[in-house]
């Protein structure tokens, strides 16, 4: 039996009792967690500074150090985190509906943990305590891959998890950490649909290509955000402004923002130099379509690649459209169904936009950036799925559950 | 452009058309597309003559040879089908949760279809229709790909229905058929993701294995039923008896029949001898372990695979448990997750077995033969989900369906 074999099994065989362990238990843990981590800064800080030497050797750039970098404040990150995952309500066991048949059989939809939920995710170690978290929190076995050039930190974290909740009686198998980083190991997890529920790949787009190509088991996709926001004719172009700025700069590096702006031509003369000269002044790039550089000259040329580009960056793209329908269009064409946005004051525009732009979120006078499991009013989440199967947008604990059926009766037979 | 494509093209096309054409016109067309049935009998017999004779020449066996045959009866029930469709409440455009957040935005989460539907389907010709119908009710575009041996009559099917439901306004790539029945063509159609949302493959465990591994679409599985009846000690025997019948005897060939019998060992001595005369009587074989032998003298063996065996048949593998405990292990080892009832009037018996096994249905007091779209109140189903993402046990209109989430606001912006 390989490695990742016995780890399925220890994972399969602790998801019954995850299950029906309870909520008292399960927040317990996340709160011995989540002091763990912070009693235990010391030794994670040595894991990483492994992890951070051998990518500095391997030549890796500012960014992903930074992003494999774990900090004070990081981990005060990421014990808060689980903390606030502890004081979600439990999603397990709620009776969905429930209803009585005429033949007198009582028909229950109760939701129950999907069971064995295996996590492919590169560099950002903190994802660790995230996703253990929230997998405990909805009963769920987990099975973590990290990246190779995180795994030092990876396992130390995973150790103060395991050493932390193992004695407050959380099955051991509950969550468990693959050690070996080749690829063959990955390759093999995604094969293993006798044990594992539902794979989640959290990284770029190489990983979730690669995780959707080989896996058998069922994948939720947390892909791109190629996000626009498109002000229409009738828009407030104060309220405009903002949202546009907002939308990009607030935090460009992140799903939601947004990174097409689609204007219209009725109010294109008035708004575009406004716009325009605020984000310059905020050190966003614009690369725009001619007839937007016609009317403010200067700007950077667009290329056919730019409309479908998620910069991930102070980068704008910028086009002028004729109207709504051409907005929808450019959306239904580059978008990538995570979040679109409207701004304007005509109720027939913002009543077609929601019914006929086809995403997770659609947004009427709204900035992007509140495509978010705590915005939304639902606490921490795994990812926002831009796929249509089982869930769409923001992936909190509750939908990492499944239900089942619970019918009762008094010796119902079929006629 | 390959003649994949080029469908996959046109689905995409009619999806947001579809999503938005109203229940009214899809009513109205599933009507006609019934009457259109009954009216163009002498086609469809015309075209299933022909599949039939290719079916007998080929030496395809007496139970393919029924499922291929389309009789004056078959074609009645597509009608009456489609008109039940039509009659179910229409599943789009549902505000499934809907509240205000602190910043004054209005989140709701509203119903939509899931857009592209691909059916890659065997055997029965009436899979058309069914199909078709509840795709267009749930307002998906459907790509319909059935086996080669059915090929004449699916096509006769298509055809009528593109020409009953075209006049009424549904657009055109609404439901299409795939006319190349090679197995390339299929395999084409599994990677078309750009194109299609979800792919249900209805058949045999082949078909769905080749799904499963070839697909880079999300595949909603609709496993075998391996479907157990458990006779707990505390069991009313009379009840345990008719259960443990209905649920083989009243149609063997489905997959919410049980194939395991699990009889507790306190009320083996009484119980075993009663339901072996009357299963025997109907013409059950009895495949039994050692203990069940040793009670009721004769008993053919059971093998170890038939325990993990979907029989679909007059054969009903037979095995005394110890309790509970050993009848919820035996269950998790080779159950397949459809649906699995226990007959007790024990309190804490009845509620560990809903709690502990883990399938889309489990069952008290119950025959399992319930699990099923109507009998639970939802009308028709695509069949039943053993899978845990999305929908699990029947999945009807609605579990054809994803959501959006719709925001409103006033001009809020991400501090």
């Amino acid at each position: 039996m390989t490695e990742i074999e016995l780890i399925c099994k220890k994972a399969k065989a602790a998801a019954p009792r995850l299950a029906t362990i309870g909520a008292a238990i399960k927040n317990s843990a996340l709160m011995a967690m989540a002091d763990a981590f912070e009693a235990s800064r010391a030794a994670i800080f040595e894991a990483n500074k492994i992890d951070l030497a051998a990518a500095e050797a391997n030549g890796i750039s500012g960014a992903m150090l930074k992003r494999l970098e774990l900090t004070d404040k990081k981990i005060d990150q990421m014990a808060d985190g689980v903390r606030q995952i502890a004081q979600l309500p439990d999603p397990v066991g709620e009776t969905i509906e429930g209803y009585l048949r005429p033949n007198g059989m009582e028909v229950r939809r109760v939701r129950v943990p999907l069971g064995v939920i295996g996590i492919i995710y590169e560099s950002r170690p903190n994802v660790t305590a995230d996703a253990a978290a929230l997998c405990l929190k909805s009963g769920n076995a987990v099975i973590l891959r990290g990246g190779s050039e995180a795994i030092n930190s990876n396992l130390a974290i995973a150790k103060i998890i395991n050493d932390a909740i193992t004695p407050i009686g959380v099955p051991e198998g509950a969550i468990q950490i693959i050690e070996t980083t080749d690829r063959a190991a990955a390759r093999e997890l995604m094969t293993m649909k006798p044990y594992i529920d539902c794979l989640i790949p959290r990284g770029g787009k190489g990983l979730i290509q690669t995780v959707v190509q080989n896996s058998t088991i069922p994948v939720i996709e947390h892909g791109d955000g190629n996000c626009h926001v498109y002000v229409d004719g009738a828009a407030d172009l104060k309220m405009a402004e903002e949202i546009a700025f907002n939308a990009k700069v607030q935090n460009p590096s992140v799903c939601n923002a947004a990174e097409t702006l689609l204007v219209s031509e009725h109010i294109a003369d008035r708004f575009l130099p406004v716009i325009c000269k605020r984000l310059a002044d905020a050190g966003v790039e614009i690369r725009a379509d001619e007839k937007a550089r016609a009317i403010v000259p200067g700007l950077k040329e667009a290329t056919d690649d730019d409309w479908a580009t998620e910069f991930l960056d102070l980068i704008y793209a910028l086009k002028v459209v004729s109207g709504i329908d051409e907005a929808i269009e450019h959306i239904g064409k580059y978008g990538t169904k995570h979040t679109e946005a409207i701004v304007t004051e005509d109720y027939t525009a913002a009543r077609r936009f929601t019914s006929e732009v086809d995403a997770a979120a659609v947004f009427v006078n709204v900035s992007t950036r509140f495509t978010d499991g705590y915005e939304f009013g639902k606490g921490a989440e795994m990812g926002i799925s831009t796929q249509k199967l089982h869930a769409r947008g923001p992936m909190g604990v509750e939908e990492m559950t499944t239900y089942k059926y619970v019918v009762t009766g008094s010796g119902q037979l079929r006629g």
